[in-house]
């Protein structure tokens, strides 16, 4: 009775400063691309629509309606998905369970943010609501403040170093340059990255992604479904999902995201896989010194090691385990609910074997690990062809 | 494999103008409720948690984990369902599919709205931004408009008159000083309602349902934890989630809303049930029109026939169908994203025989009628013993 889940389908629009273009505009670009990426598939087979935003960046109210209207998709339900950065991938859960359960065969995942819709003012005053407006945010803290503050912990615990974190982003802008959806294409040195300016010490302007506008679109359906309007589908085999607390004053480490740990449990296990059975991962590195937290918390190394692992290039192509090799958040900027959906995309492009220049060779399996806000919501998920 | 899925246990805050109590503390109070409405359950059971509010209302950006950690639930993982007025119906539809497909066995889901956060011209805003920002905002549509509009189609096509809208809410003012969660409960008169001031003719202050504060709670389980947690687990037999056009250019007709008609088809078909079998219902009286409306759409009665069915008390206790009899939208409060939690709740109450003096005889099933935005989305559910 329970089918398996595949990814037929995934789009995504170049991720930019300013698109210029509309939300519906904008979220038919990725749905267009994702449709047509499957074989013979066209929007009346599509029988949900899950829209993946935080709504706090939005003009329109609810536009998970707009988006189904402009997208011809009336009258299949619609609704909206939303924990922060991870929006995108809690959208695909629902999707899974949706199919899962046999209340749909196909369900479209779209994941949007026009960040550019905001002045300067008005995205500060949404990251500082992102933290607890009665305890934390009245002291003025935001994301780089928190992050950096983890890279502070890190570092004293562990002697993790700045240049370290550097290198993270020396990765992330060479890949970058590989993909041409990507916001930022440009090769940087460490020299460059530790001379930018300082946002939050020790976090440096080239240590943090960046606001942009863009979509994903990634399209689900069910394995009887899958094998007809796809060559190469790509199964969901491993899903997690946890939260922590908000505030930072009841968490009992800094250094480490104990959301992603949780969830990186309840989806190795449902995929039966350890961590080294990973060939390819996307980690949500917002900072950079979120990737080198992501390879502990994933398991790619020990704890306190994550340094090492970027110093030995073990995550470039060809070593241990390639993460981020379309450039990340860092270099492909952050439209916080398309995140996920990018990142699945990229996923499923490696183990479809398309991924042209920077494709991991024999890649079977792959992760994604995306997280919401302040480390609030981890999602891990695990692909296999 | 497929479980059938319960709810086991409801709460719901007393609806109110103004709650004087944060966000979490609120949510707190509708999940306590349904904790101990459960029998045996606590906290520690819980696995998953799915948060449901039109967040424009919010100043706390993301509250769902926020909420999460108030009430003890780190690390089940958590997120926020949205489709406005409908959002906990939504909320209700995935803890279904996360049970029936496995990856949960006991989900609690929380609607909240605290609306009293926004003074009465940034509401208002909220509402205009509820209709296509580009292309119909602009011309100052807001919901009693919209409603309004409705009406006027209505009574155009059917004869439907402002007294049969009246009588909707003297059922509505008489059912709610049974009901002590109520807002306003307070009986009226035909006489009254036609004297108020108008908001959107034919609309007057008491053919609209008023901005609360509140929070419902439902936790649904598996089969075979309902029956170890409830004497009286009621199942959910029906789903229906449909969307209709955003703009009202596109609709085929402003006299009905055609999500509810296709939702109802879904959840009537999966239920195998037709309107004939429905011993109770909730519908979404956000106005008294809405109510005539969603009789027709349920098929109560045949369309056109509405004004008729209230004439004829035939939704009153002791009617073909009685509907709305814990007061609804009109004298309950319209919290938002509390209100299908709360629909949800009473239909559950009177499926075990607790409902006291509003108590349907011998009721075997029971109907869910929530609708988002502007007619955009429509939920129906169906429950039984």
């Amino acid at each position: 009775m329970h089918s398996k889940v595949a990814v037929v389908g995934v789009g995504q629009t170049t991720f930019t400063r300013s698109c210029g273009i509309s939300i519906r505009e904008l979220c038919f670009e990725a749905f267009r691309e994702a449709i047509d990426d499957a074989r013979n598939l066209s929007t009346e087979d599509i029988d949900g629509l899950i829209i993946c935003s935080a709504p706090e960046y939005d003009k329109q109210r609810s536009p998970a309606g707009l988006i189904a209207e402009y997208l011809g998709l009336n009258p299949k339900p619609t609704f909206l998905a939303e924990a922060i950065c991870a929006s995108s991938s809690v959208g695909a859960r629902i999707a899974w369970s949706f199919i899962r359960s046999g209340l749909h065969k196909i369900v479209a995942v779209i994941g949007f943010q026009k960040m550019s819709e905001l002045t300067s003012a008005e995205s500060q005053e949404r990251m500082l609501r992102g933290g607890d407006i009665m305890w934390e945010s009245p002291f003025g803290s935001m994301m780089p403040a928190y992050y950096a503050m983890f890279a502070r912990a890190h570092m004293n615990e562990y002697g993790t170093t700045e240049e370290q974190l550097a290198k993270i982003k020396v990765k992330s802008g060479m890949y970058s340059m590989m993909n041409p959806k990507a916001m930022y294409q440009k090769e940087t040195t460490v020299e460059k990255i530790m001379n930018s300016k300082i946002v939050a010490s020790p976090l440096k302007v080239f240590d943090c992604c960046a606001n942009a506008d863009g979509a994903s679109c990634i399209i689900l359906a069910s394995e009887e479904v899958a094998e007809k309007i796809s060559d190469t589908p790509v199964w969901i085999t491993g899903l997690g999902l946890a939260s922590a607390p908000l505030s930072l004053a009841s968490r009992k480490t800094v250094s480490s995201l104990s959301c992603a740990v949780e969830a990186r449990k309840q989806a190795y296990k449902m995929a039966g896989l350890k961590a080294r059975d990973v060939d390819v991962a996307e980690v949500h590195d917002c900072f950079t010194i979120a990737e080198i937290m992501a390879y502990e918390d994933l398991g790619f190394c020990k704890r306190g090691e994550g340094g090492k692992l970027i110093d030995n290039e073990e995550t470039y192509i060809g070593g241990k385990i390639p993460v981020n090799v379309d450039g990340g958040l860092l270099s492909k900027g952050h439209p916080v609910g398309a995140t996920g959906g990018s990142q699945i995309r990229t996923i499923v492009q490696q183990l479809r074997g398309e991924a042209g220049k920077t494709q991991v060779a024999d890649a079977e399996t792959g992760l994604v690990h995306n997280i919401g806000g302040i480390g609030l919501y981890g999602s891990i998920m695990i692909f296999s062809r």
